[in-house]
């Protein structure tokens, strides 16, 4: 089992005796990089009979499961794909917000604020759009660019927004805020990654006994 | 247990024995209306210890948890919601399409084709920008409409696009082709709903022997 930072320990613990765990989690500060993921499940592909690649969230969802497919396949080892559930849709369950919802939100946009070259150079128009729900991985770092080009792209500053710490994890904390005011928020907190930011009307359906006083 | 049309049957046969099943399926053509659904579960919820409403996919990502939640939610009734694997994410890992992808697509756009006035109004500007992919839950009833104007916002019409017919089940198949060519694809292979489509370069990645010959 090759498994990340992200992967709950719990589940390790239901592997069968005798079975051989690598951790490649990518620890902020001290990285495993990519490529020797890749070189590795390549490795391993080849001589094992079942390697197990298991990762937190969803892995085709800003979690590199296709690049990792891509190297296998060109390698002709035969693999399997099982779906998770990205942190998206996660929070949305342990949060109480739907991502959609007929009369809030009839679309949903996931991207990632942690862009190939850490830059964060997003479509500001596209992420602005009313009547949408859009989630930001990775956008912690990011915030104050992120709050600033939304507003300057047209989303109302009093939109609600949420910044959700260790989504789904017991640990998880809400911060209910607007968009102007998510650096602010962040930096009252000290909130840290791995954090998601969820924007858009249906934060305001988060129920009050999960929202923390701000 | 309160479940739908597209929950899988191998489910329900996990269940207790002496378990009351409700079948509240919106099948094509004879729809349980929405308000009913939302009062039964008031009145189950009320009046039994256990109720479980079983959906298929994500009850969040269009799929009316939401505003079921709120009607518990006013009455009183204590609920927990158990995150799904939207269809979005179970066909991307049983048809091999990476939702994201660092050379292919930063960001992912989930929208429904159906919308609750029955039109197909969506924001063809954010659906037709470069470097996404696009998945439209329910959107085999609009194609026609979809590709033209996905095509008049400026998406190429070469981009990739697939059909996906009963994601993830048995059942399900995949029809590769264009957009511009996908009102004619459906066509030709009689392509019915539950239909998803996705849009998008990742499209390209499906493997070779997922691809039927078109």
């Amino acid at each position: 089992i090759v498994h990340d930072y992200l992967s709950n320990s719990s589940i390790l613990e239901m592997a069968k005796p005798g079975t051989e765990f690598i951790d490649v989690g990518k620890k902020p500060g001290n990285p495993t990089p990519q490529e020797l993921i890749n070189s590795l499940l390549v490795h391993l592909g080849s001589q094992h009979l079942n390697v197990v690649r298991l990762k937190g969230g969803d892995p085709f969802v800003f979690g590199r499961g296709g690049e990792e497919l891509q190297v296998l396949a060109a390698q002709g080892i035969p693999f399997e794909v099982v779906p998770g559930v990205t942190a998206a849709c996660g929070v949305a369950a342990f949060a109480g917000i739907p991502l959609t919802h007929r009369d809030h939100a009839q679309s949903c946009l996931f991207v990632t604020g942690h862009l190939k070259d850490n830059s964060v150079d997003l479509n500001w128009t596209s992420l602005a759009q009313p009547h949408q729900t859009v989630v930001i991985y990775m956008g912690i770092t990011g915030l104050d660019s992120i709050a600033r080009e939304l507003q300057a792209a047209g989303l109302p500053g009093d939109t609600p927004a949420a910044l959700i710490y260790r989504a789904t994890w017991p640990q998880q904390q809400i911060f209910c805020t607007t968009v102007h005011d998510l650096p602010a928020t962040a930096v009252r907190h000290h909130v840290k990654p791995p954090t998601l930011l969820v924007i858009g009307s249906v934060v305001g359906l988060i129920p009050p006994e999960l929202r923390p006083t701000d």
